[in-house]
């Protein structure tokens, strides 16, 4: 790309071809958008060699760049990794086409049939980090869901998107479908991503993945809607009638089977008539594993010898092996701490109390609501979404894990036989 | 309000005790809410001839401004309007309560039992002009949802607005729910609307419901998600296998059944393999009813002495006895046409023809797509919502007539036995 490059033409570009697209991909047969997922997943593999070679250019100028271990980690591929996007395009495949279903088909008084019929949303713009996977999971949920999609990786997965995109592109030709289907930005000018947020007449939803600083960096600035996933302060609350058994079983797994996902527990708050007997047993577990315990005063004085949980531990998301506890006084209590510190992301109760369990159900406001349940189910293939783009913590359109069904829209059916308004 | 009024202050305080109400009506019971609204329809009733008073204060301040007719017949009460408000209230109390209802429980492989259940959004921020008996319509559908609300209605109702806000204190009271759960902005600074919009801590929605100056302005300076209808250029096509006799009585109500409201046609599409034989008919009856006809150049051809239709008209919502007509190529080109000047609220297709009723339905991307059935139907009541609080042009969430369901959310509740994850 020369001096003369211009940016915003650029991206304009893209939408009006992603727009077209997304007219020829909402006509599209189950079939056809099945036969392109396939010939994806067949070229993804068929393409080992040149997808390592390119893979290796990010990484040896990742290197170069200092990125640190974890981070070149997540951005390279092998042998394991390409099979298991190809994997992945294959298990999508397998899903139910959403896009054309009628809901709900009822005559009304006046003698008009009304439905409800799953559309797709037009075009989706995503934009992530390292990971190159995510090139080929969000171009396979969107085509399947009938979308046209703009995808903009980050700049230190350059060659291995645009190796993976020419993988989507062979195999968009191989079932007659537009390339411009599914696009990937091909400059690394990070004002790309303020362009493609704020093109409402080309991109009807912006899909951020990745780390805080990106999601609220692209919620504040577009003027699309953004299904958001922005983080997860989970909580376990264990009350008094707890099974003892299942709390330390549940709040051990929410917490240690992984540090770094959005649906580890970060805060356990347990009922003070219970605390006693379970916390001793439970930090010495979580202390075995390596667990930082930071508890409140009336935690500390049950077990000796932990840290204090300062204000600001209440509303840290550590993604870490470090866990806030907090002894409190009973269901009230436990709800009015989620409303104040919870992201709204995952909550979980542990009780034996239907009545309890009927209250935290209703009463506690977040994208997942749990009874005796490890909240590190709250994901997509848990719930039988088969894939999934995010995790939504936002109330409109999608909430939770966002499958297919939240990359579409329903728009209102009606048949008639002539029918006049009198 | 004296000189010292802080205006920011004063919206923070309403968004506060929005937010702390709208925690008790997420566990109000279906009897609580209907409750207070038979109450507010009680006491809208009772409170006959202070409303006529405080509404005459409005009128009266109207004329000194120089309101023209038809606005100052906006604002007005009367009997009939006042007892109309009520009967809506207990319309509004008749709808089943969504909240709570949960969809779609299944069990998972994993043996976690997954479901979503219907919750409020939290707090709505309802934005609007003159008519005082929205103040009424908007605070029923979000009581009766669960959601609190904050109305800010136009300031020539001011009077009528406070005294409606009265009435709905004390069916509130009545049924023992905080007076916060639907609060009336009090001051008539027009910067108000600016905080409310840029309140997300306090606010999950924002509904404007206006003119297209209005919802643009709401739209593009919002940091809170809009539920917005922005305008309604509504098409009929009527096809080449059209029944002439559907065609004529369809396409005639949906333009003079009513010629102010959004999902009026703006535009007739006419296949010109029949054009000939319908449009000279119904050409005549529009003019016989007073409506201005512009016309493309081969309706021209066809019926003599009409106006020529400029690029303006196909993308003009008229609001107004005055219609465009276009003679064109079949399907497809309707199709084409609709993509390109529709304002995606509805269009209908009039056809005998199968294939080409399941291509409309399928292409056409509008929040309603019809067959033989007037564009006059698109609304909440005719779709059997009970109520509708807009109609949404946008695809996200709710989408087309928004009832009580598009004020409310879904969230995910799993229940388990002490299931962790592997």
């Amino acid at each position: 790309m020369d001096a003369k490059f211009d940016l915003k033409q650029y991206m304009t570009q893209l939408g009006v071809q992603a727009r077209k697209a997304s007219r020829e991909l909402m006509k599209a047969t189950t079939n056809q958008k099945n036969s392109a997922l396939l010939a994806i997943a067949d070229t993804i593999e068929s393409s080992k060699t040149t997808l390592l070679a390119e893979n290796q250019k990010d990484l040896d100028a990742g290197a170069k760049k200092g990125l640190d271990a974890a981070l070149l980690d997540r951005l390279a591929l092998d042998d394991e990794r390409i099979a298991s996007m190809a994997e992945g395009v294959r298990q999508i495949v397998a899903l139910p086409d959403p896009i054309g279903e009628i809901n709900d088909l009822k005559y009304m008084p006046s003698g008009i049939q009304v439905g409800q019929m799953r559309v797709p949303l037009g075009v989706i713009g995503i934009i992530y980090e390292s990971r190159p996977n995510v090139t080929i999971d969000a171009a396979a949920l969107c085509l399947k869901s009938g979308n046209a999609a703009i995808l903009r990786g980050g700049s230190e997965a350059a060659y291995s998107n645009q190796a993976l995109a020419s993988c989507i592109a062979e195999g968009l030709k191989a079932a007659k479908l537009s390339t411009a289907s599914v696009q990937v930005v091909e400059t690394t000018d990070r004002q790309a991503v303020g362009e493609l947020i704020t093109m409402p007449d080309y991109v009807d939803v912006i899909v951020p993945r990745g780390g805080k600083g990106l999601i609220e960096r692209v919620s504040a600035d577009a003027s699309v809607p953004v299904i958001k996933h922005l983080h997860g302060v989970c909580h376990v609350y264990i009350d008094g009638k707890a099974d003892q058994d299942k709390a330390i079983s549940v709040a051990f797994n929410a917490k240690t089977q992984r540090y770094g996902t959005c649906n580890t527990m970060e805060t356990l708050l347990v009922d003070k008539v219970i605390a006693a007997e379970i916390l001793p047993k439970l930090i010495r577990m979580y202390e075995k594993e390596g667990v930082e315990i930071r508890g409140c005063a009336q935690t500390q004085a049950i077990v000796a010898n932990i840290n204090s949980a300062t204000d600001e531990d209440w509303d840290t998301e550590y993604l870490a092996p470090i866990l806030s506890i907090k002894t409190l006084d009973g269901l009230d209590e436990a709800i009015d701490h989620i409303h104040q510190h919870s992201s709204g992301h995952t909550e979980s109760i542990i009780t034996e109390d239907l009545t309890s369990t009927r209250r935290f159900m209703a009463e506690v406001d977040s994208s997942s609501v749990m009874v005796n349940t490890s909240t590190r189910f709250a994901d997509g293939f848990e719930y039988g979404l088969g894939a999934e783009i995010g995790i939504s913590t936002d109330k409109i359109h999608a909430r939770g894990p966002v499958g297919l069904h939240g990359l579409t829209s329903q728009k209102y059916v009606v048949f008639g036989d002539g029918h006049i308004r009198g």
